[in-house]
């Protein structure tokens, strides 16, 4: 398998998707022709022209998923972010899960980003997302063992909102979950090739186990031996 | 049917529960017995001690609920914050969304905060919480016919994060669903009695309906015109 899960394609200072843009064209090795999953936001066809547009500045080529048809013609599936809960709903309305899980497993590249990250995941209980839609079920593509939450934010100290903190929220999920969660800080991905799972990117990920107290790995750290 | 419906139990720069105490006082009215229902916290026992505490503070008498039979011997229910998919997976478990709903409208007084004010709406779709746990379905109690979003934050304009404001994801509630949000900020509370929907406490809450430009409403001021 070969994996590119994105916290997230805006990141200060930088241009859309601008710091991922080496790794997906390493992902993409050359070939051409991407199916783009444009399900997390409302309009589908201007995201997918947005894609089209950022991707076609790298002499790739996009075609929006409808179906199995567009991911047989594809050399690399990328499913974009927006809201987790709408994405999840609409792969099970078209019977998509089991067919994207398939082909990334027999091969297909898959590059994911913030919502189309969490998907990657074994389920979308890490989601930062509002619930505004009901998919069947919460249970996600499995592509890697351990759960990802996108957009990590560390505590405000400053801050007067009472409200939970994102580690408050990963730790309510290990209450009920004993699934690791990679907290993955904008300007950071995670890439699996050849069954190794590397952090890269700009800043540090935070690692929840339970059990266990947060763990920081630096970018180029394998992770497999704390989430496998 | 009476109802108070608080943003959270803990604001900045108050003691726990301390600005809502005056409206507790009053939704109860001289009665002593509430029955609390604990279940968004995983240590339900530690959290009933907790309100006990706070609660016999006031000389009001707190039990647990594990069914029923603890609503029926009481003057009014309250159901605390924590993890909003967590609390409406247990009512599910134990079958108390009919009896709750059935009792409230009845003239059971029911008090929440923060989870248990989401439960209050029609679904738990506007919830701020991780969704740690399956529930059967998003449906809550519907004792009010909008959605509310407690801890209801404004973006920071030195923020440097990417992510979804808030009112971003309340707008794609909206994109999803037709039901007007009021977004609660924190120190305020929405008290229903004599049919009559009102904003209380510390700030103004601001008002979400699809087609509209938000809109914000003042404490004391009646909001059913806007979300009825």
């Amino acid at each position: 398998m070969r994996l590119l899960l994105i916290s997230s394609s805006n990141v200060h200072g930088y241009g859309y998707l601008d710091q991922a843009e080496s790794e997906i064209r390493r992902i993409v090795a050359g070939h051409r022709r991407v199916a783009f999953v444009p399900y997390a936001i409302r309009d589908r066809d201007a995201y997918t022209q947005k894609i089209r547009e950022r991707l076609g500045a790298m002499d790739l080529g996009v075609v929006q998923v409808h179906g199995p048809n567009e991911l047989d013609s594809a050399d690399a599936v990328f499913v974009g972010g927006g809201n987790t809960f709408r994405l999840l709903n609409a792969l099970y309305e078209r019977n998509l899960i089991g067919e994207i899980r398939q082909r990334v497993r027999a091969g297909l590249p898959y590059i994911g980003s913030s919502a189309g990250t969490n998907i990657a995941a074994p389920t979308i209980k890490t989601t930062n997302d509002m619930p505004i839609t009901q998919p069947p079920s919460f249970d996600s593509l499995a592509l890697v063992p351990f759960q990802i939450n996108p957009h990590y934010l560390d505590p405000d100290p400053t801050s007067t909102h009472m409200g939970e903190t994102r580690e408050d929220r990963v730790r309510e999920f290990l209450e009920e979950n004993d699934t690791p969660v990679v907290g993955l800080r904008e300007g950071t991905m995670i890439s699996v090739e050849s069954g190794r799972t590397v952090l890269l990117g700009l800043r540090a990920a935070r690692i929840f186990r339970r059990g266990f107290e947060p763990l920081e790995v630096e970018p180029g750290q394998a992770i497999d031996d704390y989430v496998g």
